[in-house]
Parts: structure tokens; C-alpha cells; sequence
């Protein structure tokens, strides 16, 4: 038995979906239970230095109409002309494995169904968190729970640009500077700081476990671009650490809130101890408590092995799986509003304020974390009120 | 579209299995994407408080020979008679979940062997780790990459007893009662505290890695019944935590090396922040780099989240799952001794002792790490040498 793949894409994911495959060939065809080869790899541009010259082709029909060709790794980018490709590979009874985060947050319903209609499978674990194991625990492992809550580091960039700020007492700014030099950051790193990366892949996890499509539009995303050092100083003499988390949980009702925002952490949960790129997911349910998964959220490699790993499961399986999927949901009413958001909350105010049993203050004013619950909309308010310089959650 | 189960054993996991699926009934059957119910609870004693009172027998043979259970979960725990009702329910084609370590890590490769030639499943991703997704993400998730290594703490009991150590000053003694007290160990604390209920755990995980059986016999294992408080101090001051690792390692020409012994494990790394009855797995491959898998490894409804888990996957496989198996190997030859474990070394001294770099002197002595690297063999030399008090090593 064998059979023949295709990769869309030749940038960095791509280029390591062929080059992981023919470093570990032997060892992927002993999981997959037979023999495998990649038959085209799809890119407008030319590789000459490449060795694997004779597969490149810059026609997508090449690959769709070529029957061989059962399994496919779409690893362009982008919605379009991926979600076009994706869908007539389904279409075809191809089976598809994505590292594609705006593709599966934006189209994902889509493509589950044409999986589903046409008896074969749309994987994605790379989509979201690199080579971390999260889309296939949650719908296999854990599939046993009723799961609560869901809440992590998404963005390997702005967790770089924490520690930094926090191990280092460098200004955002100059961290920021230093992830752009490393390679970390894009020239334009709006997608990393601003939250839009981590709002996708938190979008993609409420999907799943859910059961209905979350737009990227309806999820509350602040990034960390005026998060100030001081109040990062402050957090860690209250004992928390200051982390982007991205999360989503149960309400009452059928409700869910994800949001995407920085966060405080406190030391005794392990999530304080994720540093530099590296990603984690906490997943909290009914049966397990609470289990996480770490590792590399990005990179050329680590995302390569996520694809390769769903390339694998996509051979074994003639048949869709169908604890892999969700329903289309065009009006996100079950999608609360970031107003009915509760938790502790931490202010930091001038220093001339009074200060609150608990109180860490400096030269740059006086941080306290409140005892009480707020919502959202009461911790605007008694910001408003005492004059508050900064203010953001705890995760509890 | 309907499967009926059947639950061997009603102690700790086997209630929980029952109570759990019912909890979470509505959830399990939408991913399973079939109506389940249990059938038959097997146990030898009474218990005319349950709800199920009608589902108990004490005649393995109601299970075996009813055609209408496809799925049993395991839950009895020992080799026998767990092995033989295992085995029987494989060989008439019902896959089989099972919670039990020492039935895997003596008789995996034999239940593998009969659960493909009956075309069903032996699953058992509830004997390592508990909740803690390991044994899928092991040969599906990461199956692109050749794994390197395996090191974690896979004893939550023993972790447990560290902990208290490290962050109350506790002696051995004094925690281990206090875990006693809590249920987290047993009067007959010896599985936990000596290690071999973690060897048990890595034996699975190297079988599976590695593609053949290894057995507990063949396995160096050191628990923790003659730690000193003292070298726990030292080894926080000099920048480590102590932890009992169990870790599996590729070596050259195909040999590999498990063990279970503690180790000094550096507070950059992330198994340094694992706590109290928590376990962790970090995998180390060629595409990931690492990856860890974090939760509750014991537990009567974090393991029967595991077990329910498998239970969806085998309604949901029709034929055996290829990729999950290993071959039998009687003669395990291919088990490096211990001998050839290499690693750099902590050793403490009696004070008088000359204090190299970096060293700590207390009343308790000298504790240094060697930067070196010294093979097991080397470090007993060099221990009798320097007339070393204590000697653990390192975790890179």
C-alpha cells in the first residue's frame, strides 16, 4: 500500500512539512502503516537550489485532477486562494491537514462540512499552537469532559516580549525591538501584539469544543502594546506575572465568553511558568480538573511535525472523524458580550491615593488586586473612580 | 446507531468510570456519534447503595458471551485476573480500555498482538498519567518526529512528598504521613516511594517510543526513601528542585537507557515548577524539540476521564488502530544498563572538604555540581572518592 501526497506552499511551513518528511520518512511510514511520498509541492515562486526540483508545479489543477494525490498539506496562508484550493481538494475526496489559523477561524464550518459530505477528513492541530498537541486531545483525550474553561498563551511573540520585560526590566518597546531582531516579530507585528494571532486560535478552540463557529470579529482582543513596565514590577510583588491569555469559558444558559487579553497569573499556577516563545493551553474540566499542554507555538519544524502528524492520521482513516467538527453558527448570539466578563481585578493608581491593605507602592503609584469579583463593566467604573492609571484581570 | 459496555471492577477508577459516563452521558455519546449505556459492571462484592444495582454481576462469562457488548473498560487492577478477562474480550473481537499499568508493562505486547489479530482495540491511555493525555499524542500527535527522549514525573505521590520537602521544610517522614493521611499513599507506601509504580509508566512510554517491549525487571529504578532534607536545600540554593524523573533515552546503535531515579532538575526548566500530586511529560523530538503534557496523574475521576476517552475512540474505530503497538521482545538486549547513563552530578560532602566553584557549604557540608559530564559508573567512582555523603544527577 502506499500513497501520494501534495504540500500547498513552499514558505517556511511548507518548506519544513518536505524537508521533516524526508528526515524521518522511515519512522512516519512505520505510524502511517505504509508507504508515502510527497508527489508535488505547489508554489508561484522557483526554488532552483532545491532538491526536490521535478515535484514543484505552479498549477493547482496538477494536484486536483491528479487521482494519485490523496492527501494533501495546505500551508499558503491566508483565506483566499487557500480556502478555494482546500475546498476543491475536499470536494475531490482529498483529506486536507492545514497550519492555516485564519483559514480553519474564518472558514472552518465550511470545510468540516465538504469533509463530511465527501467521506473525508480537514485536520488542523497546526493551526493552533504549533507542535502542541491541542486539537486532537480536546476532541479525543478529553472528549470524556464536560469541559468548563479553556485558557492559555497563544502568541509565542508577546509572551517573548513578557519575559523580557519582566527578567530583564526591559521597556516594551526595546523587547519588541529584540523579537523583530531574533526573528520572533514581523517588521509589522500588529497580528502578535495586538491579540488578532492568539483571537484565531482562541476562536478555533471554542469552536471545537463548543460545537459552533466563533467569528474572530465577536471575541473581545486587546493586545499588549501600552502595558507598562511598572505595572509589570508591581504584579510580581503582588505575585502574579503579567501573561496575554487567551481564553474561553462556559457561562450559564448556553453562553460562552472568549476573549483575548493580558492577564495576571498568579506564581502558584504553572502558566506563570511558561517563558520565551513557548505556548500553553490549560484545559479545565469535570473529569480531568485541569490538564495543560506546553511546548513550541511556532517555527518551522515544530509547526511541520504538527502537519505531518495529521498527514499521518489523514492515510490511516477512510472514514471522516466525526468528533472533529462543529456547526455553522452566522449569528454568534451565544457568544457573550466581553460586559459579562468577572473576575479580581488589579488597579494601579497615583501614589498620592490611599493605600489598600495587600498595596505594593513606588515611585510610580500604588497597585493593589481587589478581593471582590468585578465585572468587566463595574472594574471600568471603579477605575473611572479612583482614578486608575492601568487595570487588568486575574486568572483565577 | 447504539454500543453497550461493560466495567470490569467497581473500586476507585471502576465507580468512577460509571459516574463520570452517566455525569457526562450526552457529551460522550455526541463524540462518539452513537447512543452507549453500560450493560454490566463486574465485581465480587455488593453494593446495594448504587444506583446501578441492576447492571452488577459477579460472572465474567454474562460479559464475554453477550454479543451485544462491543467495549469493556479494565478496571480491576494486577495482572491477573485482569489478563486473562482481558485477553478473552479481545480474542472474541470487543476492544478493551484499560486503566491498569501493570497489566500493560507485563503483558502489553500480547494483548496488542490478539487485539489485531481480532481486528478490535486494546487502548490504555489511563495507565500513564491519569487525565494527562500521553499515550495518544505519543503515536499520533507527535508520530512525524523521531523522539530523542522521554523525561517526566510520572508519581504523584512521591511529588507529593518532594513538595512538602522543598516548600515546608518537611523531613521524609513527616510528609509521607501526611500524604498517607491524605489518601495520596497507601499504608504500603513501597510502589510509590521506591519508584516502581513510575518504572511501571515508563515502560509503557519506551515500548511504545521504541516499538518493543520493555519490562519493569530491566529497568533501573531508585525511589525516594533516602533523600536528605539537607541535599534538597542545597540543591534549591545551587539553582535546582529535586524530583524523582522517570525518562526514557535513544542511545547509539539502537540501544536505549529507561530509569527512575531522583534527579536535580534546573528551575529554568518547566518539570522544576510541578507540584504537589501533579505529573508531567515532557517528549523531546527532532521536529517538536519539546513538548510537555501536564495534569493529574492519579484520581478516581481524572484516570476514569482517560479511560471514558478511549471507551469514544474504540466505538469510533471500526478496526485496529495500526500505529498504537509494539512488538514482544523476551530478551530485552536492546535496554542499555545503567552503567552507561551519563549526565553531570551533584554531590555533597563532608564540610572539611576543599569547596570547589560554585559550591554551597552548610553545617550539612559541601554541595557542588560537577560541569562535567560522568557516566554512572564514573560518579560511584568519584562519590567513593571524595568520600561524597550524596550524589544525584542532573536533568539537561
Amino acid at each position: 500500500m502506499s500513497a501520494k501526497l501534495a504540500v500547498l506552499g513552499h514558505g517556511v511551513v511548507g518548506s519544513g512539512v518536505v524537508e521533516l518528511f524526508y528526515k524521518n520518512k522511515k519512522n512516519i511510514e512505520n505510524r502511517a502503516g505504509k508507504e508515502l511520498d510527497i508527489k508535488y509541492i505547489l508554489d508561484l515562486r522557483d526554488f532552483p537550489d532545491s532538491p526536490y526540483q521535478e515535484k514543484f508545479t505552479k498549477n493547482f489543477e496538477d494536484i486536483l485532477n491528479d487521482d494519485e494525490v490523496t492527501t494533501v498539506a495546505e500551508c499558503m496562508g491566508g483565506v483566499e486562494p487557500a480556502f478555494t484550493f482546500v475546498k476543491a481538494c475536499l470536494e475531490k475526496g482529498k483529506s486536507v491537514a492545514t497550519s492555516n489559523k485564519e483559514l480553519v477561524a474564518e472558514k472552518g464550518d465550511i470545510l468540516l462540512a465538504a469533509a463530511k459530505e465527501h467521506s473525508c477528513n480537514f485536520f488542523f492541530e497546526a493551526s493552533v499552537g504549533g507542535a502542541i498537541p491541542i486539537i486532537r486531545p480536546l476532541h479525543k483525550c478529553l472528549a470524556a469532559n464536560d469541559i468548563t474553561k479553556v485558557a492559555g498563551i497563544l502568541n509565542g511573540t508577546s509572551n517573548f516580549i513578557l519575559t523580557k520585560m519582566y527578567s530583564e526590566n526591559m521597556q516594551f518597546a526595546d523587547a519588541l525591538k529584540l523579537a523583530q531582531e531574533l526573528g520572533y516579530a514581523e517588521k509589522n507585528p500588529a497580528a502578535d501584539i495586538e491579540g488578532h494571532d492568539a483571537c484565531r486560535k482562541i476562536c478555533i478552540i471554542s469552536s471545537l469544543v463548543y460545537g459552533k463557529h466563533v467569528y474572530p470579529k465577536n471575541v473581545y482582543t486587546k493586545g499588549i502594546s501600552d502595558l507598562q513596565l511598572c505595572d509589570i514590577d508591581a504584579a510580581e510583588v503582588l505575585g502574579y506575572a503579567v501573561k496575554v491569555i487567551a481564553s474561553v469559558q462556559e457561562l450559564e444558559n448556553g453562553y460562552i465568553l472568549p476573549a483575548v487579553m493580558p492577564m495576571l497569573v498568579p506564581f502558584d499556577n504553572i502558566i506563570s511558568d511558561v517563558k520565551n516563545v513557548f505556548n500553553a493551553v490549560m484545559v479545565y474540566g469535570n473529569g480531568i480538573d485541569k490538564v495543560m499542554l506546553y511546548g513550541r507555538g511556532a517555527g518551522k519544524l515544530p509547526t511541520a511535525s504538527a502537519v505531518l502528524g495529521d498527514i499521518i492520521n489523514c492515510v490511516q482513516h477512510y472514514h471522516t472523524v466525526n468528533s472533529l467538527t462543529w456547526e455553522s453558527a452566522e449569528n454568534n448570539d451565544f457568544v457573550a458580550p466581553i460586559e459579562k466578563f468577572s473576575s479580581k481585578w488589579y488597579f494601579r493608581t497615583a501614589s498620592e491615593n490611599n493605600s489598600p491593605e495587600g498595596s505594593y507602592t513606588s515611585e510610580n503609584g500604588t497597585s493593589f488586586v481587589t478581593a471582590e469579583e468585578l465585572t468587566f463593566t463595574q472594574a471600568q467604573e471603579k477605575a473611572k473612580e479612583i482614578n486608575a492609571l492601568a487595570y487588568l484581570p486575574v486568572l483565577e
